[in-house]
């Protein structure tokens, strides 16, 4: 039957094959079941700890010997405090409300055939990560809640961690009525599992990637199954001419110094420069105490002196996710806009204004999934926008932009009620 | 700048980037001027009937001399009343709502930001087409009401017919303030072309091919742009045991024949056991005198007698587009569901049935973009569902499924608003 298949497309496909089977039976879930499951799967996940440990042990082993960063194996640990949040966030995932069966709109035709366009799973969904075990219970729990079977593909480094929670998930499930291979965890973890998995197209509703540049880029190239991308965020604050200088500058430093190391954190800062004069000095002071390293424009240095180092157009499209901040002195909010549009990567920009109108041009025209007005960029987020846990933040366009939640997971089928229209 | 790169890609990148500019300014076009210009388009397409007539007697010459079959000469063939329709069509999607700037939800959070998930265009939209250059217009039309640039590339048999046509809505968008290039015609129709626009991923948002499965998988195979396929039908009506089989009848005589060249068609019918022996006889003599092709299982075969061709498995994966029918008898509704979920393109099904539970069951289980109780498959259209024009009927799950219309075309954007709200 596998006959002159490679054994990782073998193995996508005997997974697929049951993933399929799964996901037709998880679609007709009741929520109470789902929600029963996803309960005792936190519960079960608490209870068995010390498994969760015993095995994270091996891979931390294995990380040190091989030489891991202290950052890496930081994201790689896990310890009782941390598992009690993986059971945490299940159990926040039970209580959200379940996509699936919500009627999105109902219309009746003047021929009566009544129309009713209905939430239903997406299928089977692949989530392709990277070090950090806990994924595998966010990623899983997300899926099954909205009725999709998962095939799971964690990296090496967590390879252990991976399966011991996956055992202890899939162990939970089947006592309580989900169906066998819901959440199926990928044993192995070579690239060409990865290629096997981006085409199996007749398996694979879609593939979320988590994970660095190179490996989602990895993933996509030579995919026949739709990925939904989270690439970088270069993410902007725009301080106008008519800005409340002070808010500025709490949005500012909050943008970029609360946690610099994620995708909705400040990377370039563009001042009006009506402003630049009386709002750069004590920001710079304030940047400069923070330990944050400051690249500008030549306007800018010429403001903020030696300290500032000079700026490359290069350094305008890099994702620091670090202390250090780009600033550009701009002439209008045209030009911010053009910024933007040019150098960010359609992820998070905010603009801080008084003028209601600078604030609607800038909010309608900066081509990003979230742009704020008077807010910080560092509340994208599934959390902080109120839709439960996520998946990640996509940059795509298609399907899911912005916070993928519960809702993103799911597709849409149209249910058509009639008394025996034919058509003419 | 082009150093390395070749011809197809050159002219991609070319293309792509002037669209992109575009698009950006397209995005905030007003309804009032999109609305003109389409209007102004349907009477320049009349006004000059006889330069497209021109062209269009060009490609048709080729076609003879190339010996397309008659049935391909007919797609491609334009006069006045068909040119008449095109204009038309532009109307009616002049006369649609704007999809853009439609907030989809708005909410507030207890922090005091306030959301607003709000409707924008895709950015540049690539259609790939075969031979009937009506597509131009209607797929330009939509493209433009949506707030998007397109890049058409239409088949090589059209190719006059639709540069004439192009150039004609191009002259006349840049008198009604439509930014240039906001619909560009690959003149060049070899397949590199093709294969670079799928490779576009920096200019284009998704591609949407229109035509047969070998060019829709060679768009695919490669891609790094996301395409939304439109695929074939297989379509089946399942008449249950608890039938009106009069309006069966009649539901299934719609479904195959009133055009059965069509995606919504009907190519498998499906009868429960029970009613089998009652419904099959009137209906076989009824798609006899209609010259439909039956074939059949063994019990259908036991039914119908030496007029009814053994049906094979391969049948059932099969769209006839044509007068053929495949047939099999089921002894459940869960065996009808099986059956169309193993073997459908999960584009459109129908029960017959006065059991409402029944009903509910195939609507709930059958995995397809369209279900239908008591009603012909042939509905699945965009204008029959009241969405106005449809670029397509995607097979896909994700962004768009079933009928896709202008709201397909468009993506959203979150706008938030905050009085200077920073992250704890």
């Amino acid at each position: 039957m596998f006959q002159g298949m490679s054994p990782a497309k073998q193995l996508i496909d005997d997974l697929g094959r049951k993933a399929v089977k799964a996901a037709h039976r998880l679609a007709v879930c009741s929520t109470e079941a789902k929600n029963e499951a996803l309960e005792a799967m936190a519960n079960a996940l608490e209870k068995q700890i010390s498994d969760i440990v015993t095995a994270n042990d091996r891979d931390m082993y294995a990380g040190k010997e091989g030489g891991l960063s202290e950052a890496m194996l930081d994201r790689l640990k896990l310890n009782e405090k941390r598992i009690s949040s993986m059971a945490q966030g299940l159990r926040e995932v039970a209580a959200l409300p379940d996509p699936v069966g919500e009627v999105i709109k109902e219309w009746t035709r003047p021929n009566g055939l009544r129309f009713r366009k209905v939430r239903v799973p997406l299928g089977v969904v692949g989530i392709i990560f990277e070090s950090r075990p806990n994924v595998t219970a966010d990623a899983a729990s997300l899926c099954l809640k909205a009725g999709n079977a998962c095939i799971l593909r964690g990296g090496s480094e967590a390879i252990h961690s991976n399966i011991a929670i996956a055992k202890i998930l899939n162990e939970t499930t089947a006592r309580h009525g989900i169906p066998d291979h819901s959440i199926q965890m990928v044993e192995v973890t070579d690239r060409e599992v990865v290629k096997a998995m981006a085409r199996a197209d007749q398996y694979l509703a879609c593939i979320v990637p988590r994970g660095g540049y190179g490996l989602i880029r990895a993933i996509q190239e030579g995919a026949t199954v739709p990925v939904i991308k989270h690439l970088e965020g270069i993410c902007h604050v725009y301080v106008d001419k008519d800005a409340d200088l002070e808010m500025a500058r709490r949005v500012t430093i909050n943008a970029k110094c609360q946690r610099p190391g994620v995708c909705n954190a400040m990377e370039t800062l563009l001042v009006h420069s009506d402003v630049a004069g009386e709002f750069l000095p004590p920001l710079l002071k304030d940047l400069q105490a923070r330990k944050v390293e400051v690249r500008g424009d030549e306007h800018v240095r010429r403001i903020g002196g030696g300290s500032v180092i000079p700026v490359t157009e290069k350094d305008f499209r890099t994702e620091w996710l670090d202390l250090i901040l780009s600033i550009r002195i701009v002439d209008s909010l045209d030009e911010a806009v053009k910024h933007i549009n040019t150098y960010g990567s359609h992820h998070s920009d905010s603009i801080i204004t008084r003028d209601s109108k600078s604030a609607k041009a800038f909010l309608d025209e900066v081509d990003s999934s979230t742009v704020y007005h008077n807010a910080s960029t560092r509340f994208t987020d599934g959390g902080e926008f109120g839709l439960g846990a996520e998946i990640g933040i996509s940059t795509d366009r298609l399907h899911a932009r912005g916070p993928m939640a519960l809702e993103e997971l799911t597709t849409y089928k149209y249910q058509v009620f009639g008394d025996g229209q034919i058509r003419e």
